[in-house]
Formats: structure tokens, sequence, C-alpha cells
């Protein structure tokens, strides 16, 4: 069922001197997946192919609607031979008598426009939902300094295509644990997640999430959801995901280079 | 109503040398808009506040759920003095004896699912609801040269906060008609088609679309509802984003610089 990451196209490329020529050109693959649990649709998310198990199940504990990798009890691609077309749904059965709560992801769309849809409603609604987080440790400078680095040099995709988000999931030291490419930054967050997930890691109070570009509100709740207590972007954070930061007792760092970075939260966290 | 597209925070710095430093720092705002029809929730995005009607219209033009703007009987914030609460909610009321099909928005979502959600299925369903292109002209390259400056320019936001998206929309000169930032680079698009649905000025058959970073699936889809026959990334397409230009006839450029770009289909519309 493995789909290839990066497709190849016949491309017309104008040059500096105004010419236009044929060349090969790498595209990262998007394609759709959708998330069932039971055989009932949860989800449809723009991805690309490959670590869809991961990408479901962390979706599943993201989104609250799993809690434990027990509760799983089978991952499967609905495709077979004989229904190719379904080779892009996956479909996730609880463990026997595991039932769950399949109404938390459309409450979840919905409480928040019962109290206003603010910023400050989602914040409270995930706060209490939320692992507590690990705040007994502090992380060096130089850590912070090189993660952009390893991220990159592990970016394959990325490398070949330039159109590609990546999550790095690092320990305390720096060292990275997990990377996973993905044409969505909240899929590749998933997939990092999620298999840490599966392999009942969770929480992951001992590690740093770092994403390439920008940090939004969602990358923070995926982060909290998995016990993450410091969250690094390439690019600069949004207002709601610094709101969320500080609320919730997050460290996040963003505009990380290799010696510069800015601290919008939980700065006590990080050794000067 | 109105809620500011910057918020100030104040930041740590870490510098070259290693040395923390207060200084505050210009965020660009992520905040939940929730769209309704008639009191019924359509859909929640997390945008940048701001020509929020445009962005009600947008949407629900490139969904597919409004034709035309004489279908809409009033646009109005929920939240009021008495409400302020509901003030990141829109309800857009239907022009008298109008019904819109609010069905359709899930029924998008799900007909992918029974034919098996491969991207050919969704390509088609659009293509076969979407305006006929406009082929009649071909573009200059330089025009294509100068887009990128001409938008930048224009992203005031950008400037100060290096964290939000903008969609362009330029005439075949290369003239900026108009020009929208959001956080989300679907909504910087729903924003600049939807000032132009609802001035009743659709379909944009003469007209380039050009975001900032990637072009995906959505942008394309997204365009060719309104009819933009030409969209310019200033990064990398996906490969499904490709595939649908080339299936529908639309023009796609990325990794647009100011002497050099590639063109991923519909070169015909191009002078060289």
């Amino acid at each position: 069922m493995s789909t290839p990451k990066i497709a190849r196209h016949e491309t017309r490329k104008i040059s500096r001197d105004a010419i236009m020529r044929a060349a090969p050109d790498e595209l990262a693959v998007e394609e759709p997946l959708e998330i069932r649990i039971s055989g009932e649709p949860i989800a449809v998310t723009m991805r690309t192919p490959g670590d869809d198990f991961e990408l479901a199940a962390g979706f599943l504990c993201t989104e609250g609607i799993l809690k434990s990798a027990d509760e799983i009890g089978a991952i499967r691609y609905c495709g077979d031979e004989k229904h190719p077309d379904l080779r892009n749904v996956i479909d996730v059965t609880p463990a026997t008598g595991v039932k769950l709560d399949l109404a938390r992801h459309k409450r979840n769309f919905y409480a928040t426009s019962s109290c206003g849809i603010c910023g400050k409603a989602a914040i409270e609604n995930i706060r209490t939902e939320a692992k507590p987080l690990n705040g007994k440790f502090r992380v060096k400078l130089d850590v912070f300094y090189r993660l952009g680095t390893s991220m990159r040099s592990a970016q394959t995709v990325f490398e070949k295509t330039g159109g590609i988000h990546a999550a790095g999931l690092f320990d305390l030291n720096g060292t990275l644990e997990s990377l996973r490419e993905d044409i969505g930054r909240h899929n590749a967050t998933d997939k990092v997640i999620g298999r840490m997930f599966l392999d009942r890691k969770l929480p992951l109070d001992r590690h740093i999430l770092m994403v390439s570009g920008r940090a939004s509100f969602e990358i923070m709740q995926k982060a909290l959801m998995a016990g993450v207590p410091i969250v690094c972007a390439v690019s600069a954070p949004s207002s709601l995901a610094v709101e969320f930061a500080s609320e919730t007792g997050m460290t996040l760092v963003g505009f990380l280079r290799s010696d510069q970075f800015n601290i919008y939260s939980g700065a006590e966290r990080i050794e000067i």
C-alpha cells in the first residue's frame, strides 16, 4: 500500500536569460487521508503519504479521542487489491470493551461556539484535558542552537522538493529522536507524536518539539496533549500560540537560529 | 467590532553574545472565526481578524455554497455590546426567497470517501462545478518578474511580524488590484476573492492570483472556483496542485523570483 512521498513532474524552467527549458522536477506528494473509527468517518486531512498509522494514532491522541495505545484494537487501510480506491482511508478499531467518545471531536468544534468561540475558551477547554507539564529541568542554550541544523540535515524530502514541512522530537540534550516530513505541519507533528503514542512513550515530558515554519495554536495544542513542555519554531509564533503557551506553562521559542532565538514564554526552562 | 491584526508581546531575545534581553515584539494575531448561515454553523477557521465579511463571502463562494452576491441578504457579526463573546461569529442570511444548499459542504467532504477519497475524485468533483477558464490571452515574462516585489511591498503585517501569509490579485499587466494578509494562506485567498465576489466582479478570468509560500490543492480549488486562470506561488507547489492545474487547464507558476520561475502547467498563457 505504500505511496511515494515524492512525485516527478516535467517542469518548464524560465532561467535568468529568459529562456524556457524543460527539466524534471520533484514535488512533495499531497493526497487526502480519511480517518475512520469503526467505519465512521472522523476527519479528512491533506497529507503526504507515509506513516499513516502514526498520523491516525497521533491525530486521535492530540484530539483527545484516544487516551492510550491500549485502547486500539487494530489500525488498517480500508483499501486492498479488490478496493484500491480505498487506499487513502484508514480505519481504527477500538480494543474489545473500549468505547471511544466520538462525539468529543464534534463537541470540541462546537463547544467554542456556545461560549463565543474566543481563544480563551478554546485554551481553557484544552487545559482541562491536558496532562500536567514537567517543569523540573533546564535546557542549555547551545542545545537550542543545534536543533535547526540537526533537523534540516534529516529532512530528505525537503532537500529534494523545497515544499514540505517537518516536525522533530528531541531529547533534552538536543539529540533528534524522531523526525517526520509532511505537506502539513500539523500532520508532521501528529506523525511524530503518533509514533511515540503507539510505543507507549507518552507523556513526552522530557522532550523538545521543533517545527519548520511558524508555530500556531494548533501545534501548541497538539504538543500539550502529548505532554511536550518545549516547542521551538523556525519562524514566528502567532498571538494565540503565545497566549496558549503562557497560560498553560509551556516554553515557546521562535525564530530559532544557530546563534540566537526569541523566547515567548516559559524562559525558566532555559539555562542562560 | 474591529480587532487588531498585530499583537504586542514582551519577548526575551537571546542575542549572538548569549545574553537575554527583554524586548517588545509584534505578533500576527490568530483568532477563530465561525461562519454561520441563518444561525447554523458551517465552518470554523483560525484567521487573522479583519475583512471578515470578505472572508465569509469568499469562503462560501469558493466552497460552492454561494453562486452570486445577490444570494446574500445580510452579513453581520453575531456579537454586539450585550454579546461581546460572539464577536468572532459571523452570520450570513440569504436574500429573500434564496435557498442555499447547506448540505453541499458536508457532501463535498464525504463525496470523496464514497469513491475512495483519491485526488482524482476530488478534482473531478470540482471541475464539474467550476466556471470555464479564459485561455485567450498571453502574459509577458516581465509581468511575472515584478509580481513578487509588488506583493511584498504591500505586505504591511508581514513586515512587522514575519509570521503571516498573503494573497494578491493582479491584472494581466501585473498591477496589484487587491492584497490581503492572514495567518492562513487559504483565508488570505478567500478574503481577496470575497471582496471581488461581493463587488460582483467574478469570474476573475483576466487575473493572476499570487500566494506567499506554497501552492496546495486547496488554493488551486479556490482560484478555479473564482475563475482565476493563473496562480503563482513564491515557493513549491504540491503534486496535487500540479495535477489539478493540468487537468483543469490552469497555469501554475512556482518558485517565482524577480528573474526566474518554474511553470508547472499551462505554459501557453505565458509569452516567452
